[in-house]
């Protein structure tokens, strides 16, 4: 199968650990501009209380304007942390939310001030009623692979944390390397277990490149049966309960991998650079991705 | 085999195409730094013009500190561009030198104004005396993966350069990709050729993460039976005559990777991170490596 997806995350996973507060037309130019790139998936942005995320306090005001003025054809989840968020996402018409735990007790406690456990009480509430209210759900798995608090984490604990999600009935669970400790080695370990009980057409990988192994868990990956991955256009990214966690794989680096494997994504490369390009000087940073600095330099790939 | 060897290329690789000119108490201490780290062979300076290369214009007085002030285990060869080089190299005791040439003829034309045929004439030259006088000679191989003038490079073209170079009597043959457009899959490929030809020992890689593939392409390198590897400390380097070559690949992520998989290198994390730190603070620089702004700002691997 030569087909990849890729789940754009940046305006929401790559947004909410960026210092500087955009304003709401600055994402959704964005946004827009990610819209046109061929991406069929683009998470927008997160209902949670701005107390806790700044960045996404504009979540309902921004999924109205995406939703009024956007193509309907491109599918538009929205992170929500609890039953409250999902009420607030539901009326306004959110047709996709993506739910989140984490294999380590430790992290989610940091997080969202819960056990693992008690996460999966709280979701299946909101699980519950999107399956009545017909609204599709993806389940985020944090710090699969390393947890900054707990260290290594067990892959007997991802599997039991993927089954529980799609006992919540989500249609794809996305495994998330928070920390970016994944290395090639442990990245084909952990899917041999997860294929074994898995259908790997139902997983995606969510790397962060802090120590420059994405690529190659990406290579891994896609040879273990991956068909998926999360990643943010111009490489932004971190996680505000994970120290040093740096950005999302950009993007643009997963576009490269892909096609260099003779994969298709669907993406036209040079309008995912303009994106890319675009919140990066509105955030006033550079690249994360070298693939990135080099097109732009040399204008080849 | 879990034994990988890394050839530390910083102070000749690496220094020769950064701007800022350092003294030569710089360069040593760097080497110095480098020789503490477990590395067995540290390429140190290049016996060229002083007006092609300037930073390399103290080529004589560096290696003469070197071989009176550290450490005689260690080999530290040194690049030759010609015979008037090598009678240099020679008379100070230089003990292994490396030679080069590339794939592609437009390359060699800009970098050292002859055709590849031209260029091996002149290699043969010196590696004759070069048996003669007991001196180990190694191969660099340019372009192998792509040429910035004749774009892709077909690997016939790098078969034909490694027998001749095989030919000349070098140990080894470093096969390099100058502008770091080498992708996992082209790599695969084309070691399955060399593995066909060659004995793979006897090959070793030299990538540029111009375009941050080179982790993916080392892995890649690693499952096809290479065990030899070109870096630069703190992922300095690039190439004068290719344009938007940035660094090479740090040692610090191969290092990373390497162990990562369960493999030896013999070198000290700690003193390998120091060592690059130390240059590219006289440089001026921020590290080419996310592994090392990794390991520097959480103090984990």
């Amino acid at each position: 199968m030569n087909k990849v997806k890729i789940v754009e995350v940046g305006p929401r996973d790559g947004l909410q650990n960026e210092k500087t507060i955009l304003p709401l037309e600055t994402k959704f130019e964005f946004i827009k501009k990610l819209s046109e790139t061929g991406l069929q998936t683009i998470e927008i942005t997160s209902f949670v209380k701005a107390s806790a995320i700044p960045q996404m306090s504009d979540a309902s005001e921004l999924f109205t304007k995406v939703k009024s003025e956007l193509l309907n054809t491109i599918s538009y989840p929205c992170l929500v942390p609890n039953l409250k968020g999902y009420e607030a996402a539901l009326a306004l018409g959110v047709k996709e939310i993506a739910l989140f735990s984490a294999t380590s007790d430790a992290f989610t406690a940091k997080n969202i001030n819960s056990t693992v456990d008690e996460s999966f009480v709280k979701m299946k509430e909101v699980a519950d009623l999107a399956k009545k209210d017909g609204i599709k759900v993806r389940g985020y798995i944090s710090t699969a692979f390393g947890c900054p608090y707990e260290g290594d984490e067990p892959v007997e604990k991802l599997v039991s944390v993927t089954k529980r999600f799609f006992d919540l009935g989500v249609y794809e669970v996305s495994v998330g390397d928070t920390i970016g400790v994944a290395t090639p080695k442990q990245v084909r370990n952990f899917l041999k277990v997860l294929s074994s009980e898995f259908d790997m057409s139902k997983i995606a990988m969510h790397f962060h490149d802090t120590r420059g192994m994405a690529m190659s868990n990406t290579l891994v990956s896609l040879e273990n049966g991956i068909r998926t991955f999360d990643s943010s256009a111009g490489g932004l990214g971190g996680c505000p309960y994970a120290k040093g966690a740096t950005g999302n794989v950009a993007t643009e680096d997963v576009w490269y991998l892909c096609h260099s494997m003779g994969m298709e994504t669907g993406i036209n490369l040079d309008k995912l650079i303009e994106a890319g390009q675009y919140i990066l000087e509105k955030l006033g940073k550079n690249p994360g991705s070298k693939f990135h600095k080099a097109y732009i330099n040399t204008g080849r790939i």
